[in-house]
């Protein structure tokens, strides 16, 4: 594939930005790539694998140049570097980020673009528990779906540049309304990980089943729970704060539905159990047709 | 493997009896395996596939002449079973179970099981999203646990042969008492089922994002949810109301907690946020160093 971007700078070098440079590099789609992490060992390490072109020293220096500039820090983080890289954007330069939260990205960083600067918010429906500059893999994005959100005004040609990146990259491209990409996620992703999270600690709080019972007997179902809940803290925590609303509406239909379903445990009414237990099976069955997800018994953990 | 039991009756031909069918054949560690399913379909499936030696048209024939019986259906269907073949047992003979509650299918097969004839309950912590006489495998126990629950007066011979088959399947056995059990396993498995569930119905039911949209971008980790709620609605429905008690004192710990976190995201408390969702990386690890889950990034799903 041609190279679409001249010079990318990737602030922030985690599992995002990591599998984004090896993805980047895979399909030629970018001339240099540098980096920036707040973290001076995070820097090193980056450094070390060869994870990027380039390790800059600040954030400034790393976009110095650069026709387009990805922000892969945690949500509650975007608007010090904004704040920072702002004076030294190139003119004509795209600025993007893959953060979680839209709306609350867009209020953070937009004050901080100047004029003759594209802002371009975006967010790759991709990731694993892992973090970190060694966790990235040049095939996170392949066949997941990145939402590009545009605000008011965006040019034309740049969304459709970085849409090209993003389909170099292996995604699928959709465009989204930055306030209905908040509640979507809210769904897919925010109430999940909050859930999860919460029954893992509820796990690890009991006094009467030990730990050691919790980890030996996971494979009955907690296991997936703990997975999901091994997941980076400050991202999560800044997800939460920065999607207050969306993730409390969510939340309050969730825990309305959990009541009733509890109340027929309660009254022994096996048809409403059997009745939700039943309807959930076609979402799973469209997720598999929808390549989202494998259909290998138990995620292939044991092989057939 | 030398052989353990002469011949051991399955009754119900779904996930667990067909991988115990193909564990068993792996290392030789039954002279004859005869099957029994409640429908006509199931015990066609089994017998064109050849999953056991000898499909039979009732419980009562496949347990002619077993030394083991395995009660392998549904929780809420174990009393009739036991009350149909409870006349039929061998003298000397063991019937075990593989249900996920242990109080309650003690309550209901106990009293059908004749003088001479060894009761000893256990329950294999293995499983995946799907079911059927075609679904088993027989690496499903490798490496996993499985959880005998002697009941009072239990032979200890006869409970030794039985963990020596569990063994030569391939789990890790342990002993545990009933009411324990059921606590274990409400944290483990059966509230996560009901979370999981819960989660999907919701994101079924919300007319402001569509399905589509849940389906396509599942991949942020509601698709996770959508696998533990693929799984047997009977089943499940069956563990809900015999494992009552226990499930609705974890659920209550549970919103407990989850309200918590509510408060936290609607007061703007990170630093609670961020302090629960680091604790819960510890029983993550824990989980891997004990071999009941894989370290493989998204589950290998996608292919470093």
């Amino acid at each position: 594939m041609a190279q679409i971007y001249k010079r990318v700078a990737l602030i922030g070098l985690g599992l995002i930005a990591g599998s984004m440079a090896l993805a980047m590099r895979r399909a030629g789609l970018a001339g240099e790539i540098t980096g920036y992490a707040r973290s001076a060992a995070t820097r090193k390490v980056a450094f070390d694998i060869g994870l990027v072109d380039r390790v800059c020293d600040s954030a400034a220096e790393a976009v110095k140049g650069a026709d387009l500039v990805v922000l892969c820090v945690p949500v509650g983080a975007m608007a010090e570097v904004a704040r920072e890289i702002g004076p030294h954007l190139e003119a004509g330069a795209t600025v993007s980020d893959v953060g979680s939260v839209k709306r609350a990205v867009i209020n953070a960083v937009g004050p901080h673009i100047p004029d003759g600067v594209h802002f371009i918010p975006a967010h790759p429906l991709a990731g694993t528990e892992k973090s970190g500059p060694t966790s990235g893999f040049a095939e996170l994005f392949d066949g997941r779906w990145c939402l590009i959100v545009p605000v008011e005004g965006t040019d034309v040609a740049a969304t459709q540049r970085l849409r090209d990146l993003w389909v170099g990259m292996g995604a699928q491209v959709d465009e989204m309304e930055a306030d209905h990409h908040d509640l979507v996620l809210a769904v897919t992703s925010h109430t999940p990980h909050l859930i999860a999270y919460t029954m893992v600690g509820v796990a690890d709080d009991l006094s009467r089943v030990t730990d050691t019972e919790v980890v030996n007997y996971s494979a009955a179902g907690f296991r997936d729970f703990t997975r999901i809940a091994a997941s980076d803290p400050t991202m999560w925590r800044d997800v939460f704060l920065n999607n207050k609303d969306a993730t409390l509406e969510i939340l309050g239909r969730f825990t309305e539905e959990l009541f009733a379903l509890q109340r027929a445990i309660r009254t022994g009414d096996g048809d409403h159990l059997f009745d939700y237990f039943s309807r959930t099976r076609a979402i799973r069955r469209g997720i598999i047709e929808a390549g989202q997800d494998t259909d290998v018994a138990d995620f292939g953990r044991v092989k057939k």
